[in-house]
């Protein structure tokens, strides 16, 4: 049996509070994705991923992915995984029905791959760079290139790569320099080596489709000069058959951290004189088209955090059952307690669990109010939709990663001197979750992103929706939930005043809205959180009043107890961020850095 | 050349600043120990270290220990390093001058243990275990146990471990199992498995003396029936030759994250009959003599947090000068910048090395603290200096590993992707942190220490005096210290009421106190460094204005910039903190854990 279980309950609860899942199943195009059917799914999904996915994540970790004579070979197991992954079609449940899709809401797409990260992060890299070239192709491709392409990667047959990083262009997409030069018959011939590119070369399908940014000749410099193509690893004949291998090979592979089931590669383009691409729609136009496939990617990132925060969680939480060790406050003389009595485990635990469920509650939100700003009829709420889209997708991401940072920590804390060992598991997952605050833009991005291009979306009338939105739920935080909601009530007037600082002062230099980025960010996270749980405490509460069992009655109380612990001792965190968020960045250049080495 | 280099001209700051070196330097016994042979020692420790075991570092973290035919083999160069570490005597440094030691102060001590350990934190822990059983047998040690042993010890030549833990006794070391049976010759027979024995094992010296806790056969239950004993691995003559090998065996060494150079064991002890060991002291009074070498192994650990954070540090800043990524706010345009000028990379910079500094004084204070506690003539000195250290100790432990884990992240991130790969060097940093919050008391137990044993030393009169103490700083907080100053007021402020309602609410129901342990062990720890900070503030700007050239002004005022970030932007995290360290216990057992499984 697997150690990990798709946590059904908590998912079901965040889809049913956060996404109102109803509403979203009663869009165009989403009528099949009703509640049963997507419950049923999940539920499948859970079952599938337990069985045959988990159980490859320690040895994938253990063996790594490895180079031999020039070829990528996959940990053991992880072949035989994928090969029943893309039988079973699990790749693509949310896509369109045109090429093979499911045609589900994005929402249920972002549960399956909660569930399929939690079982194997490594692993799951593969499908989630596939759905990144998908979403590229879909958006920007032409007929015939999806028609192409788009078939064999919704079934998962071809796998998909995203190219952009080069060794002198990281943060710096613009910087990079791999060329690509159109040859007579309309195609490309692509030269320059990408680095970190993740199953970049591997065995588990018979083709890699590579997305590869790179500038033609006369390009502009910067962002403005990039051109997005398509470079198969076998070409494609006109009937769709494989051909022969195209001029791309692994240079090497990375010893990295984590996730070392998932090969990071370097590979060149056209060492024999060029790789054959397929421009993606107009020269020079690559980087905007990155940009609408960066929220789901950044999304999906956001989501590792969570999925490994939960994976780490579960044999956590049967460990502090289990471990005997010292007497806890009330317990019998002489007698040891389940560490999980005590009351600094039991803090450890809870906020475990808090923050699990509060980066649920947000990447849940946002996956669906992508599917609102992409399905409403109404053109307004489309607009509003996106508008909240891509205010959260910073916090989404930034904010979920270094949680799942935190909370893989605290596994190994709880677990004491056995979590360091990594036989027990719980250090795989705080080294694979140390990468996701640093890929698809690391934090800092994300917190730039925040205050230079999110905030003063509508002069800040944005931020203000959501502030004000946030304020609405106030009113009914009663009863035991009083306390809660006055802890509520003073981070949002925190955060108020944080952003009124951040767009003034940023108005008048940029540099002081990029000193308070991170901190800012977290405020704005954290905040969001506690207006996330204070919904889930509210969402439980009501449910607990109508609870068909006792069981079921107990579970949805622990759900609001574990909101209030949020309220309660972790939102505060955001006061104590406030001074860093509304200094000048005069304080940063107080000193140059050099006179500071030993 | 070493990537690492030794700090001297921090560390010889924090002497002087928070170690008062001077008046240490005229404590009886320490005469010898004058600002320039102290500066002269420590310089030429870094030359050593920088030198001799820096180098063995990385390839002690690829190579690790390893279990060869029952033996354990440490990586290449270790045991080459240590005999050069053992000639030229630095083991024995601040030890007694009656066995051989230098008879320095702990404080100097505790900075070559600084360096050692940023230079290869597994292998210091080899000589770290040494001092701890050097510590035991000094204070607890026959006169002949003591001439037996010490020498050899003090040297370097025999090694020493400290044996607790067991299978079913980690945190509660009361419920150790070993055995231990009295022989007719009055030496004793031990049986039973201790696991987690760093260098219980290796190839570095000749014979290792083990310290072990066991129980005798009409011992009390728990805490106040163990008594400890010397089991050497080889048996040591009446002429101090070394005999044949004691009934002890490494059953296995642990696969870890990461300290991968020193080898965590498994002993098994008497699988054939017994081992012999010799008694220290009285029976039953293990646990009472474990008590005072408590402090300096504690301290110790604290001080791997700031040596790791150190070496963590020096390559990060290097690369942010050097790498170029991006066009920095007011760069002329079309240019990349070194990464050192965006501002959310100097707010990582600028927060590494403030903690850094911070950690730094609070340990070398703690330090200082206990020279004068154990040296100082005047024993009303003697008794507050004793009562600070007794206070300081968990924060220096607690809150320096935890922040060895963040600043060594916060390295990682400054190097992006380049960070997550295994040959860039930092993220062994990370990983070999991750150890310090658990061993040693894990920082729950640090907490609860402070909460449970220190608050209520003199009824609360040791924290009401340090409270008084970190106060008389506030005045001369003036001029461009006048925000920092507010800040630290406020910051003391906020750590008094939350002083009180922990105290007032323990001695009600402990629960209260425990469940509020840990946020107030932060709240404390961070406040105290602001203190320092302040104290750092002041310092510097006097010195500066007294400087002897431009480049040791820029130095100072460095030090100024960083202690007043430290205070503006980071002190203030303790405002996040109050609700959690004020809150009942209640709202941790509001819900009952297990029904937060999947």
């Amino acid at each position: 049996m697997s150690d990990y279980q798709a946590p059904l309950r908590d998912i079901l609860f965040a889809l049913d509070t956060f996404c109102d899942l109803d509403e979203i199943a009663a869009l165009p195009g989403f009528e099949h994705a009703d509640r049963d059917t997507v419950a049923a799914l999940v539920e499948e999904a859970g079952r599938f991923m337990a069985d045959v996915v988990a159980p490859t994540n320690r040895v994938g970790d253990e063996v790594g992915a490895r180079l031999v004579d020039g070829e990528v070979v996959t940990p053991p197991g992880f072949a035989d995984a994928y090969g029943r992954y893309v039988d079973a079609g699990w790749g693509g449940v949310p896509f369109d029905p045109e090429y093979g899709g499911g045609g589900f809401p994005w929402a249920v797409g972002l549960v399956l791959q909660e569930i399929l990260t939690s079982a194997n992060m490594a692993f799951s890299m593969c499908p989630l760079l596939t759905q990144g070239a998908i979403d590229m192709l879909s958006h920007h491709g032409s007929t015939e290139q999806k028609q192409t392409y788009l078939p064999k990667m919704i079934t998962g047959e071809w796998t998909g790569t995203m190219n952009l990083t080069e060794p002198e262009a990281g943060s710096d997409v613009g910087a990079l320099r791999t060329r690509a030069e159109r040859a007579e018959d309309g195609s490309y011939r692509i030269v320059g080596t990408k680095i970190f590119i993740s199953f970049g070369a591997h065995d588990m399908a018979e083709n890699i489709v590579h997305l590869v940014l790179a500038r033609t000749p006369d390009a502009p410099p910067g962002t403005k000069g990039i051109s997005c193509f398509i470079v198969p690893e076998r070409l494609v004949g006109d009937d769709g058959s494989l051909g022969e291998r195209n001029d791309v090979r692994v240079a090497s592979i990375e010893h990295k951290m984590g996730i070392n089931g998932s090969p990071t590669c370097v590979l060149s383009f056209g060492d024999d004189g060029g790789a054959i691409g397929y421009l993606i729609g107009e020269e020079n136009a690559g980087m905007a088209y990155m940009f609408t496939m960066m929220n789901n990617a950044r999304l999906s990132v956001g989501l590792e955090g969570l999925a490994l925060a939960e994976r780490a969680w579960q044999p956590t939480l049967r460990f502090a059952h289990e471990r005997l060790q010292g007497r806890a406050p009330g317990a019998p003389r002489g007698e040891s307690s389940p560490i999980v009595e005590h009351p600094d485990v039991r803090r450890m635990l809870l906020t475990m669990k808090a923050y699990i469920d509060a980066m649920r509650a947000l990447l849940y939100l946002n996956a669906a109010s992508m599917d609102r700003a992409a399905h409403h009829p109404d053109p307004d709420v489309r607009e509003r939709s996106q508008e909240l889209v891509d205010l959260l997708i910073p916090l989404s991401k930034a904010w979920s990663t270094d949680l799942g940072s935190v909370v893989t920590s605290l596994a190994i804390q709880v677990h004491g001197g056995m979590g360091y060992v990594e036989e027990t598991g719980v250090a795989q997952h705080y080294r694979d979750a140390r990468i996701t605050s640093i890929y698809e833009g690391t934090n800092g991005i994300q917190a730039m992103d925040l205050v230079g291009r999110k905030l003063p979306m509508r002069a800040g009338g944005v931020v203000a929706d959501h502030l004000g939105r946030m304020r609405e739920v106030l009113d009914r935080l009663d009863g035991e939930l009083s306390d809660a909601g006055v802890q509520l009530a003073a981070a949002i007037d925190a955060t108020e005043a944080a952003t009124r600082s951040v767009l003034e002062r940023g108005a008048a230099d940029p540099s002081d809205a990029l000193a308070a980025a991170s901190p800012y960010l977290r405020i704005l996270a954290v905040t969001t959180g506690g207006w996330l749980m204070a919904r889930q405490a509210l969402a439980a509460r009501d449910a607990a009043a109508g609870a068909r069992s006792d069981d079921e009655r107990t579970s949805l109380e622990g759900k609001v107890a574990v909101a209030r612990f949020f309220m309660e001792q972790l939102l505060p965190e955001v006061h104590g961020l406030v001074p860093a968020a509304t200094a000048p960045a005069a304080g940063l250049y107080a000193v140059d850095p050099s006179v500071l080495a030993p």
